[in-house]
């Protein structure tokens, strides 16, 4: 049996050991050959430095992988069978104007939702669409996998323009499952958790222990207790007449949605206050990761690597590689075609589900109809998504200002406009699809 | 043949001349046998200035009509052949608080979008619902043309949860026709406006004279010139790069989508500088309307009712009553159930759109699928308007949470929820269906 | 204004004195400048008796309208404003074969349904597709108003597989209405007919007088008296029980899908019995007929022309181009895409309903579901007539045995190879596209 | 834990000792208590020797289970967790006249498909639903197993008109997955085969090993060695253009729609030729298979009972029940809602299809759209099946009518009439619900 080829493009990100040590803990099904880690040029150090603890981890574990470091990503995706993707266009800076921006206009700065995910995303699909041609052309049978936010829209790109074999993969799933697995106190096996929606726009609508439906006791949970959340994301509490009500677990994105004026409030004040965004606090843990990383007698996967978030990334990534080898025929939550999965929405729109993942790939399993208390913000929300994939890949200035108009943190035209221009200027060298406007 | 009976719900309104004068105007091709006139206790005053001014006015025309003013709806509604439902719960008073409260929170003060057309949904819903088990009971083969806002909620909630016989009727969108008309200087029966979306969230999508398409032009003119409007919304311009990217004409209430910052602040400005709301204007208006109506030489339609809006009433409710009465085949713009007009919608939800009108009532014209650029707003508030149907209907706090938090002007669960109890308790002698809780 | 042009290809036929008599009767409606009658070289005398009976129609009638007779079918479609398909490739010998080579395997021979109607087709397809790139090419903005038959299957493969502007016409719903009105001796005008279905397999399922839903009594008087049928079809009864369950009032041609086993028996013993075939019978009424036609002193359309069939041909024609033309806002039957009238059919699929037809062109009226006692007999068909239109245009045959097989009147995959051999055989001259395989 | 209660309607079959079999071989896995085994009065002496056999099997393979014999229904029915119906309404007496009477009027005489499998279905029907009212009340959580044919359309009934948690399961689509295992000689295991259609009318539409696809493959050699069929049907071949073109594998059931001519022809000669039906065949293999249970040193599933037909009809069943039970998240093909699955199919119709199994039940796998090639005839077959569940339950001889006269092998309304009146009286013992009329 040969041996797999995976190409991590961004493999300078400080996530890179997280990626290797999955790769180790699955050592025994995954018989991975070479593992290249591309970057750009001005992420070559930081990619030697975590590219040199992961050759560290690697022979440490006793692994016969080869662990490739380049800046030629041809070469990289030549021929490779899964090429992942977590770059991050114009890095943590471009991040800090992302959550900085919005606030001039009163509304949501963040990198994945809101004007701040919007910009995000005008930024990541040039490069994007640059990969796939690679892809399509040196590795047309390889799986991508594509973890770059926002990564519900850049799925939707990849699978509306390119003709490569690609899923969205996102960590937050996997750790409402394990989360709520926790809260049980049983295996994560036991618990099965039907999510409809979006990428970070969804819902686990039922949650089974051992087969049993116990969703209501899950919400009753979120309520009485500490409610589930990510490292990111400001530790509201959700409103329990309208939680009970809806008798499902929104994924904790959703804050932003369900509490969105407070969740502004906040980061005006805490702006106010001069504290930074949540991009200048992960430059400086990712400093600290870095100078950590770089000590040579380090060899494992560093504890601290927790506080930068993505719990799970590696977990989701990495075993969802074994089902697609091993034709395991698992169920996954991935960002892929509807197909029919969600009967009131159309066919042929990405969305989050749960799949059953074998050989073939991933097929979305029934969902069913949405009902009338989420099914808005979807279509809302799909359509901004829409709009925003051809926006990015054709460049046309009113298709962006249709876009973001439809963003549902956007209060009016008037102020997506202006927003839109600012964007355009602050981002202006990471958007090639909109020079010569 | 005999002649038709008429009856009007809310009689007593200062619109009356206007339908009465429209009965007067069609009275070759509709024999009106009898108009009832009703109102309730409170009312009566005011039945009787505008009830006798009816009289005037169908004596001064030479008309055989019975105008009757009464109290007893049932006596009105027994074996009519069209009931037309004009009235509004709670009065201007009501409509004041409607304007003022959602202020409080910084969210749009509307009759008919925002919070505040979802307290006269809630205040209406009971009397619509009452005044159709009277129907089904007393005349089930009259037919209901329904004007009480929000008209396209209460034809959704009528056509939902009764088996009466209804259409919503809005003078939108024939006045967007008849004003179009006047920009080309042309008769409006040469122009032909195809509409798309819900009641005061709507489009008109191709616009056509003389069968040539004259979309792109209508929306120049609307950019260069003075844009159509109502007497009501604030005169803000469109954004030209938008309305020419979207090649639609939108109903003037889309400004409070496309501009909902601009219009809350104005509102709050306005607030702030004492400057009343729309309906203590109004409210100044009817009194001299009142008086005006009151001088028993009056014996027809005094010219200045037009100040008080309403422009085409009389003509989409007489116009619709007559083409169904004689068979015309007429297309008039209506809001009915769906029925695959729009393909990318339920079928079986409401909606405003251009439907062939004969003896067996309306049917849509096609639309095909609507555009992202307009289907997720359509989506949200079509979510919206069946939950608040459903929560109208059945009382219940936990549905009208959800609805109020699913209205796109409300910017989180947090403030529905502080909104709705404000709602409920300053309108709680409206809200029958909410007591007990 | 403009006079308009009008090119009729298949302008020899028998029925184009009907066609010089619609446009005569409308003459002050429909400002004809030009008429071009266009046929192939084996047409040629046929065309010139039957062009110069037009012309001393049209003297006669003091028309100043120009009819040209060519050959030259490009001259005939540059600029013209309406080009009307009537022609019939391989003429009455071919629909001889059409009708007799299915009796062999003990099926149906008839030249619109079963193994007949997918010889025409075949044999019309490249044709019309030729004409298709005529009219892209010199006259884009012409309507094609296509009667030959198959006509529906003809009209989708005109609106999949080209930018025509095309609608498909039948005389058989026009007949419906026209002959339902005798029997309820009143103008057409008073009934409303509404179709659904496809092309000679379609169901008036509601029918209406002055408004008052008749469906019943037109169901009971077409089993109580002489049912409506056509000139061509055998007059075989309906079941009362089945009819008066379904509570439609089907199309004639239905009698081939509820007696399929009598029709074929009959055709049969006919055959034995030495009769000929309907071709046969027609050729002797044609003969006939272009005798009359050719005596020079007939200046009008001979009565003897309604032996021929094709009743209300001309009105069908006419008056759909006088609606558009005048922008009439008129309901026609016709067949073009579905775009959601019917709501469990595809969007894109050609079917036969009313339809709203004004300057812009016909759109269908919203008809809702089918039942099930109709519906799978619309689906089975409907997917026979895109493979065959699939076949017709790719002359893969492998496609038109799909297609073949799939006809609800072939009784096995075995049986469609021997038929769809003999009648690749048969019609070889007139299907290039098979040519080489 | 507690152990598991077995009720078996039909306990006295033939097949019963296979069941038997599949409950011994994964005693390790299913900890059954209790199997009841039901019968009617008339069936009793059947009971005892197959139950008797049954009871010896499992003593011999050391099980605790206790086997049952009972005549009363709600007793095996109360508080059980899967109830399995195997049952078959009047016997092979009944299924004799199925086979034979279609024959009179040349359409195919067969158990599950044309008149026949609409014949039994109105004897199954009343039973069934007399069944799952027992259900609703005694043991409302149960599972309902369904095998009694038509499979799909009785599940159509039990999923549509009551409120039972059910499946209908048949032993075609392991059959078809076990042979071509065989046929690529590899274990069924690394075989993975995605239907598409309705019970009896299903194809594998794409067939993988390890995670390959394999369908041209398959097809190839079912063309070219011997394809794969059932003990009950007719051998004949695919055509192979025909099946090239397809590239699917159809049921073998799909030969009588394929071939629907050979299989008529071949059924009337046999009758002429003094042949027995299948079901004369089958009381032959019965009397001997009875005669060797009765022996009483026979304590295992004797292998002559392999020739009964049935194959791999313990495996489906068995099978499935441990994965819900065991909660095992598999694949398995069972006749369920569609939910979404076929994308141009309606939601609320049982299909045949995979689905993910685990202790909430079966969740359709996504399959998108039907090619035309196929859809027509499901969408046929389905109408027809819809019309036979309501004609079923409500015993309304219109529908009956409409239902039969829908069947793909009935040639005409009149047909269908005279085989409806011959199957009325040559049932009516069986019929209560047709009673009166």
């Amino acid at each position: 049996m040969k041996g797999l080829k995976i190409a991590v493009i961004g493999g300078g990100s400080s996530y890179t050991p997280e990626l290797i040590d999955g790769f180790i803990k699955r050592k025994d099904e995954l018989p991975v050959k070479e593992i290249y880690l591309v970057d750009i040029k001005e992420g070559e150090k930081k990619l030697n430095i975590v590219g040199n603890l992961a050759k560290r981890m690697v022979e440490k574990a006793g692994l016969e992988t080869n662990v490739i470091l380049t800046l030629d990503r041809r070469e990289a995706i030549k021929d490779a069978d899964y090429v992942i993707t977590q770059f991050r266009v114009g890095g943590l800076k471009a991040r800090a104007k992302d959550e900085s921006i919005p606030l001039k206009y009163r509304t949501l700065g963040q990198e994945t939702t809101g004007a701040g995910g919007f910009a995000k995303a005008l930024r990541t699909i040039p490069v994007i669409m640059d990969i796939c041609k690679d892809i399509e052309e040196l590795s047309p049978e390889a799986w991508l996998i594509n973890f770059t936010n926002p990564a519900g829209l850049i799925a939707e790109t990849v699978l509306r323009y390119t003709n490569v074999k690609a899923m969205g993969l996102c960590n937050v799933p996997v750790n409402m499952k394990n989360t709520t697995a926790k809260m049980f106190d049983v295996e994560p096996e036991r618990i099965r958790m039907d999510f409809v929606g979006l990428n970070h726009l969804s819902w686990a609508y039922k949650v089974y222990l051992d087969g049993v439906d116990i969703t209501s006791e899950v919400v009753r949970k979120n309520l009485d207790e500490k409610a589930l959340n990510m490292n990111n994301i400001l530790d509201l509490k959700w409103d329990r007449d309208y939680l009970t009500h809806l008798n499902m677990l929104p994924s904790p994105y959703l804050r932003y949605y369900y509490m969105k004026d407070q969740m502004v409030e906040n980061q005006i004040k805490d702006k106010e206050e001069g504290k930074g965004t949540r991009a200048e606090q992960v430059m400086k843990i990712e400093d600290e990761l870095f100078k950590l990383y770089d000590d040579e007698s380090l060899n494992i996967k560093p504890p601290q690597l927790e506080k930068r978030g993505g719990a799970y990334y590696s977990e989701a990534a990495v075993s969802l590689i074994s089902a697609i080898h091993n034709d395991k025929k698992e169920i996954h939550t991935v960002n892929i075609k509807n197909n029919g999965a969600i009967s009131n929405l159309e066919d042929d729109v990405v969305i989050e589900c749960n799949a059953f993942v074998d050989k073939t790939g991933a097929n979305p399993m029934v969902i069913g109809n949405m009902p009338s208390i989420i099914s808005g913000l979807v279509h809302h929300s799909k359509a901004y998504e829409l709009l925003t994939a051809e926006a990015g890949v054709t460049g046309n200035y009113h298709k962006a200002l249709a876009a973001l108009s439809t963003n549902s943190f956007i209060p009016s035209v008037t102020t997506a406009k202006k927003l839109l221009d600012d964007i355009l200027e602050a981002n202006k060298e990471y958007l090639p699809q909109f020079n010569g406007r």
